[in-house]
């Protein structure tokens, strides 16, 4: 297992800033009235691809030695990583292999392919995922980068957080949401050595808060198929992110469902801006640990906004 | 009728300065790519209270004089003007009474309150609503502020166009959505001072067409009770608004219901914000007349940002 290091991180952030936004960061009177907090909202909605999932891909896809340029890049993420993945191998020219179940919605498989990605279709299950991804592997001699369990990643994501330092001061606490783990190690490893007297607070739905018991039992808990609205957060840690999570999270702190609609639709409504479920476990857990917040100078990664514009949680189709 | 003067444009810029954002203008390569031109999305979505309209408020309150502060202003909007008018009135500390329909969603009436409007109930109809309206003024003495055939507003929207060229530079045409022609009035008063070579086009839902028409005549035409999903432009040109329209713009172009509804959906999904129908019209626009943007810079007036989000036009409630 290689740890990424400070530097690793200071090399990802000149590798990816000619193909990422430098977003900006949003505030709102009403909601810092509402919270008693004064709240900094990172945009990664606003980031290429919709979100910051496409600086660990983008790190990935750069820092690739030439002779691995004609075999491309692979993974079997149905979401936001394969977005970004395709986004960056785009962008080098190189071809990015994506496995995904041939159930997934027909809209994310044109978004992949939107961004160059090339589909095989798999059957829905981990077995046929994995068989049908090794196969592809061995064809193409592609190189895997994973979500979010890979050094070269980890490093990517942590430019948010540095960006975010650099764009407000002072802060006291910084919180994200948790799925895999990415985006907090990427902020565990850019703080700890930039600001280490910032607070990581990691936010993850009551529902799938498989991070959080992993964190007080002290090794690593994975739950298999939670139901929740915040969709990339279903998935578990893995050895490097609980590396970072165990040695520099402050605490995970959980939202239930409808807290974290509730937050969603508040931010949409205030801050007009759109933004997942995922992206508004934070506010959630703001709105409902007052004696933690109040006071205190946040920052809050809003990590996407690629959302179902045709089913929105509050109109009721999702539980 | 008094014309308001470009001096009169640079004062409310000073006026209103402490009390409305300067909102950021955003671009979005798909959309770009796909339109074949360079737009520049100048969002007033962001503005406060979500909308434009608190410009023109907001000049009109702080430009008040001393004698008329206990009186207060008043309006009989039910819309986005009410929201700005009454915003403004609390900023200044002074009472703002709104005439609205009993029948008027009750988050509109919360809305109002919520920014300290004093909200006084009429039937649906106009004549119950001028019938309350004169009472309320006649008690009060509050100074009507009309919500766009009126100099103070006309100058206070003008101040959006004067930052976006600031913003941007070299624009070829600039193209904002018109109703009651609010925002296209000061449009117009600025640019045809700061930057005559700059054309001005008005965009309009098909549905409510009849400034479109007006312009085609020469005289004002004015529809009864036009359907549209693009709610913020149903209202018809007056004298004060028609004379700007008539004098400074280009020409004034449609689109239909479904071109209004697909324009929202795609900025929403590529650009990541909340705006409302109206503000789609522009772009909806764009995209049916290639061989007028086409290779232009263009600067596009996202308006405003106050949307149901319980009832999108894409769920098929609104037709």
């Amino acid at each position: 297992m290689y740890i990424p290091s400070f530097e690793d991180m200071l090399a990802a952030r000149e590798r990816v800033k000619p193909y990422v936004h430098r977003t900006p960061v949003l505030t709102s009177e009403f909601i810092n009235e509402l919270t008693g907090a004064d709240l900094f909202f990172k945009c990664e909605n606003f980031q290429k691809a919709g979100v910051f999932k496409v600086r660990g891909a983008c790190n990935a896809v750069f820092g690739l030695s030439d002779d691995m340029l004609e075999k491309g890049v692979a993974t079997h993420s149905s979401g936001n990583h394969a977005l970004s993945l395709s986004y960056a191998a785009g962008r080098r020219g190189i071809p990015c292999y994506v496995v995904m179940p041939r159930t997934a919605p027909q809209a994310k498989k044109d978004a992949v392919r939107g961004y160059g990605g090339i589909i095989t279709e798999c059957e829905p299950s981990t077995s046929s995922r994995e068989a049908v991804f090794a196969k592809v592997q061995a064809e193409t001699g592609a190189e895997f980068v994973h979500p979010y369990n890979d050094p070269r990643v980890i490093a990517g994501q942590g430019t948010c957080s540095a960006e975010l330092i650099e764009q407000v001061e002072n802060l006291d606490i910084v919180i994200a949401p948790i799925g895999g783990g990415g985006m907090i190690s990427g902020t565990c490893l850019t703080l700890s050595n930039l600001a280490p007297e910032i607070k990581i607070i990691a936010a993850e739905p009551e529902q799938a808060d498989d991070a959080a018991r992993s964190f007080k039992a002290g090794y690593i808990i994975a739950d298999d198929a939670p139901v929740t609205v915040a969709d990339g957060l279903k998935v578990p840690l893995k050895d490097l992110t609980w590396h970072f999570v165990s040695k520099h999270v402050t605490d995970i702190l959980t939202a239930s469902e409808s807290e974290i609609i509730d937050a969603m639709k508040l931010i949409w409504k205030r801050m007009k801006i759109v933004m997942e479920p995922s992206s508004a476990v934070p506010l959630a857990i703001i709105l409902k640990n007052r004696d933690i917040f109040a006071g205190k100078r946040v920052g809050i990664i809003i990590t996407g906004g690629n959302v179902d514009l045709d089913s929105l949680p509050w109109n009721g189709d999702i539980k």
